[in-house]
């Protein structure tokens, strides 16, 4: 094992409740996220700012208009991830911002049809957490996507991470 | 032409000297970013947390752990993005987060050897952007990398965007 291979072994520590209700924290207070996703045409990583609300189960959910880059890129290929947790979200954190706690949750982004009973849930939703997107929320650009996870780490700091499991990252209530 | 294509076509703005003000402020201004990678196993893309600086023609620099995800991501494919401007870092932008302005910086990355010229000038420049990182920037697991522009997008809010060239992101003096 490499130095390094055995240095992250020992910072990575097991996932418990309280390790869970940080993350929890992170997703239900995150109006926004940056998201990483794929160039259709070259492959390359994109990375940039999408909205943020929670499925029911928590599963997070993007509003996305065509005109963005990262839309026509999930629809191309779903895999994307997230990372949420802006510096000063977490009252208790202070200082580097490399110490605040944030979260990358890796996912599969599914489209959302129009003219269902999900798009239904999740337009209601959207509306309590961004009252202002009434403003475009039913234009026929923009779309809901939900970023199922995969997995995801949660980065507490120097020399506390974690790594998660779907069922760490969705509601206990689903 | 596609509405979709029209619309973007629309609401791309030329880039004048007042975007590149902007994109030259965000970049100065900012302490962090998200990055977006490659998973060296599978492919799928990464965000997560990177410390930020700009080396001395404005190209953004990161300091970053082999113990970081994305840190082997990018030495196998240095293929990245950086997004830059968190909300609430220029003070006149209000509101919604999506309103603020943001900038996706597509580069290539190139880790930079330790016993270099160019580490010495960068750890100097970093030291000076971020001094609580002297306890940990000379271990040996940390490494420069010099994440060299090949395009951009600046966003300014709705029906505002901008597309640059990497001339458009360095700084006029290098």
């Amino acid at each position: 094992m490499s130095d390094a291979a055995k240095k992250k072994e020992d910072i990575l520590q097991p996932t418990d409740d309280e390790a869970r209700a940080l993350v929890h924290e992170l997703m239900a207070r995150a109006d926004y996220a940056a998201i990483a996703a794929l160039d259709p045409a070259t492959g390359h990583p994109l990375a940039s700012r999408v909205a943020l609300a929670l499925d029911e189960d928590g599963t997070p959910v993007i509003l996305t208009s065509k005109l963005a880059a990262h839309t026509p890129a999930i629809e191309a290929d779903g895999r994307c991830s997230l990372l949420v947790g802006e510096p000063g979200m977490i009252k208790e954190a202070k200082g580097d911002p490399l110490t605040h706690p944030r979260l990358t949750v890796i996912a599969e982004a599914e489209r959302v049809a129009h003219d269902s009973d999900m798009h239904a849930r999740l337009r209601e939703r959207w509306l309590v957490r961004h009252p202002k997107s009434k403003l475009y929320i039913d234009f026929p650009d923009f779309a809901f996507f939900r970023l199922a996870p995969l997995r995801g780490s949660l980065n507490g700091g120097f020399g506390k991470a974690y790594e998660l499991t779907p069922s760490d990252m969705l509601s206990a209530k689903a």
